[in-house]
């Protein structure tokens, strides 16, 4: 079924103060830093819109997840049921692509600022995009 | 920066009555139909925990965009001012990962029915995660 497969390139990077995994927060939420997003030069045009205040979707590939894991124990619980990774926000999953809605907070050329984000320094980014309300919908 | 490539495993395929990009609606809740999200055998063991009722986000990959496009007029709207397509919702993006918020209205075995969803039939499917609330973050 799922034969064919696909390369992502990734569009730009994640700078931010955390670095190690075991002390990121699970959720912006829950604590979690600013940091800028670098985007490459070659596809900066794509920002050409985004305004500070927006809120986006900033994609990221969790380059530090294990991709063999099909069900864990959800928040980091020993004592929670064994749960399929497709019924939770864990970063060990097949294809390990991470959701961070997030804020403009500054723009600087093809940098972002935003924030809360819990993405661990170094991690790519393979897309961005806006947070749809009905009334506009990009 | 991004000298680093990734390997996308498709997870799955959308079954889906759409067939045509351009009939297609732009977004699930523009009218789009209910379809079934099939997960390959060798990761349903990851569905463990999903229930009929559930809201989740199925993350496809757009397999007919182009990855080339920058900036589109959004909304199919040659007056619309030109933007980058990291501030719209265009499918034609460097890469293409479409992000469908649904209802899980149906579980037969390693098969979930959900809607409404404009993803193209054939779709791959690269994750499945379910929708965040501050008192469930999975």
């Amino acid at each position: 079924m799922a034969e064919r497969t696909y390369i992502l390139e990734p569009i730009g990077i994640i700078h931010s103060d955390l670095t190690n995994r075991d002390a990121a927060p699970r959720q912006g939420y829950e604590g979690a830093p600013e940091a800028w997003v670098e985007v490459s030069s070659d596809v900066a045009d794509g920002l050409l819109g985004i305004r500070g205040g927006d809120e986006i979707i900033v994609i990221t590939w969790l380059d530090r997840a294990q991709r063999d894991i099909l069900q864990v124990h959800p928040g980091r619980n020993p004592n929670a049921p064994l749960t399929g990774v497709f019924a939770t926000r864990s970063p060990d999953r097949p294809n390990p692509v991470g959701l961070h809605r997030v804020k403009v907070l500054e723009i600087g050329g093809q940098r972002l600022k935003v924030g809360p984000i819990e993405a661990l320094d170094g991690t790519p980014v393979i897309d961005i995009k806006p947070v749809l309300s009905r009334s506009d919908d990009g």
